[in-house]
């Protein structure tokens, strides 16, 4: 016997009991076919990566789980270092690049995966998750129809799996990276750093450490934080907005044509789904352009729910080429859990099973045995009662794991079919080779 | 730049091209339904497990992965060992363990996720791989029909899979642990672990070690070999087979008794399709009664692509309680791979689009964007050519994918809709709101 603690749940390793994974795996299935409908094409890649492609990309303060082999003797070296992926986004950059003779350009991929990070368990964030992600990579620019397009194919996944009303931020990194040059300021990278932590510091909070680490003065950090404050649905307004700041140049003017283009490409959707949010940065160091985080709508201190952006050099950095990407990622395991926990998962059933043939007194497992086939043939789901136990075990039995039917096979050669609607209660005469669940 | 030593395929941890990868999901579609339709549900459990769960459970001559954090101090301590699981087998025990009161008995579960182990690759072997397990587990015995369905449902997935021709071997270790306690062997499950490498090591070898390790005399080393030369497809002559061998007991006359249950119910299948094999005996330890094992019919040479048997003590040691389970694993991976590696998987389409709306000279974004909407929202799946380009590249673009249908939208008031099959060349006027591919 193992000490009871280990059978415990891990912190940060969610399982599910089948009635609520058969409504997580429909999820799945429906993210899917809406990501297909759109022409992405699955991959998966291994779940590990050389530790060096993993800390190259930025995000070294997310925890990576390394691999150990257990029974490897101390020392023995020569195995190189693979670690767990934190995200689908690198690993699909390395595939890119390892594969790039085979693949067809634009490559638009959607992957549908766990993925780990050793980070302190709390609210919304895990140590194991699933991720659904689509991208695409191309060899040459990127139409800028994708910036829009991408946050509205989450927006209908959103809206398909009924999460509740979501707000979807979005931002460029053109528009911070011009504007802070404008202000003359170097280090717009680390302001950019700065200004995203805004959420969890304030106002006051980035105002501090752009005075303390970056020693901005007063009027500049002004300016950046009017820009933070920026926000709207309106294209126009949006970008009028930023203008009269009086800030100027090539770089941030790019980026407001780009912004601009894509709230008006979403402003047809309503109200209140898509923000542009001037204070927008994403963590993450490898977006250059659009960069989207979407949120639940009424729980702004939830944390972000989908995140993405575009990355002109993610890919190509690993090969020195010119291959820009753009890609969204759903966080589906912080999003299922969070509803999973508020009640808002209503499962009904334990098991896919349509009908249980159950095994009536004195029939024989071959009577029985030849409905459930009959049934199954005809692509009913069917489970087959398999000993003869009373009527009132096998029936509960099919009631506890939310079973809607029960068959009664024919017995004997004067025998016949009979089927038992457990919602309804009606039981009819049936015949195993035309019936259909209702 | 990265060394492009990292951008190298890792052994041991396959990745697929999406076309061969598409193959591999319609698999795992298909399998899942077949799964679904006797009523297994669907369950998926955490990657790691304590170390100590894995251990506890033999099979430790696999190399198993632990996890490291990467940036944790060294010798912080205080955090538990986990690593990641080698099977579904033990994981699916331990969470019936844990959620025992949420459950409802029998419980029938399929699982279909990654497993890793830290073998040396080779032929068929692999450190990261994809099982596809069903498994029954109740709290009072467990009907034998489940022994003969189990294997019949594994055919059902390696007929509608077309994998080619396989064999399943089918014994009884009640049989082999009562035979050799029958001819005054006290180790018997030294004897068992012995016999499991006659594949491996021949007859001579296996005569070898049971001298060498277990000092067994010659005439009962004979007994053993001769059972284990038993082998055949008729339940009858099989266990005539074995009596005729002079042992008895108890244990091993209900080893035969269930052996020739499952083989009798199993008679029905085409020829070759089960075999009886008194050689078998599976290397994991917690098996107890019936195993099975699968293996290409044509490649004697090749691992086993399938296997399992019946444990009536592995989820219970557990908890101390009565939990006997049986159930099968397909190992996906390694058959998929190898239907891969010999040019038996023969991919037509490099994405799911089943038509490209291109984008023909002078038409707008806002056209092309309609039609592909009206298409897409009758559920054709439904790609876009996001820029205005060359209509020779734009074709090639829908070829080199495998798409199979190029749509020319309506471009201005007069326009009309067209549709080109690539496969047949013919080009005809559609409507978008009625048009259904081939």
């Amino acid at each position: 016997m193992i000490e009871k603690q280990k059978l415990k749940p891990i912190s940060g390793f969610p399982e599910w009991t089948p009635e609520i994974r058969m409504v997580e795996q429909a999820w799945i299935d429906r993210i899917r076919a809406i990501f297909e409908s759109y022409g992405f094409a699955p991959i998966e890649t291994r779940s590990v990566e050389p530790v060096e492609v993993l800390l190259k990309q930025g995000d070294t303060d997310k925890e990576i789980y390394a691999l150990r082999r257990l029974l490897e003797e101390e020392g023995a070296g020569g195995e190189p270092d693979y670690a767990l992926h934190y995200d689908l986004t690198v690993p699909m950059a390395r595939y890119v690049a390892a594969n790039l003779n085979d693949l067809t350009f634009p490559f638009k991929r959607y992957q549908i995966q766990r993925a780990w990070r050793g980070e302190r368990p709390q609210e919304g964030r895990f140590r194991e998750f699933t991720q659904c992600d689509i991208d695409v990579v191309d060899q040459r620019d990127i139409p800028l129809h994708f910036d829009a397009e991408m946050p509205a194919i989450v927006y209908e996944v959103m809206q398909a799996l009924e999460v509740g009303p979501t707000v979807t931020r979005i931002n460029n990194r053109k528009v911070l990276e011009g504007f802070y040059r404008g202000l003359g300021v170097d280090a717009a990278h680390e302001v950019i750093r700065i200004v995203d932590k805004q959420d969890k510091i304030g106002s006051a909070g980035v105002a501090k450490m752009l005075t303390d680490d970056l020693a901005l003065d007063d009027a500049t950090i002004a300016k950046v934080l009017e820009l933070a404050a920026i926000r709207g649905a309106k294209a126009d307004e949006v970008v009028g907005g930023v203008r009269a700041l009086g800030v100027s140049g090539e770089l941030l003017e790019q980026g407001l044509d780009e912004l601009h283009f894509v709230m008006r490409e979403l402003e047809a959707y309503p109200e209140g789904a898509f923000l542009a949010d001037l204070s927008v940065a994403r963590g993450l160091a490898y977006y250059t352009g659009t960069v989207y985080e979407v949120k639940f709508a009424d729980e702004p201190d939830f944390p972000t729910i989908c995140g993405g952006g575009r990355y002109e050099n993610l890919v190509g950095s690993l090969l020195n080429k010119h291959l820009p990407g753009i890609g969204i990622s759903i966080g589906l395991t912080r999003i299922f859990s969070k509803l999973v926990k508020d009640g808002k998962i209503a499962p009904t059933r334990k098991t896919p099973t349509e009908v249980l043939v159950c095994w009536p007194p004195g029939g024989t497992y071959e009577e029985i045995k030849a409905a459930a086939v009959a049934l199954r043939r005809r692509g009913i789901k069917t489970e087959q009662f398999h000993e003869p136990r009373k009527m009132k075990q096998q029936m509960a039995y099919a009631s506890n794991k939310g079973v809607p039917h029960v068959w009664f096979p024919a017995v004997g050669a004067d025998g016949a079919h009979e089927v038992k609607n457990l919602t309804t209660g009606e039981q009819q005469a049936a015949d195993p080779s035309v019936w259909t669940p209702d």
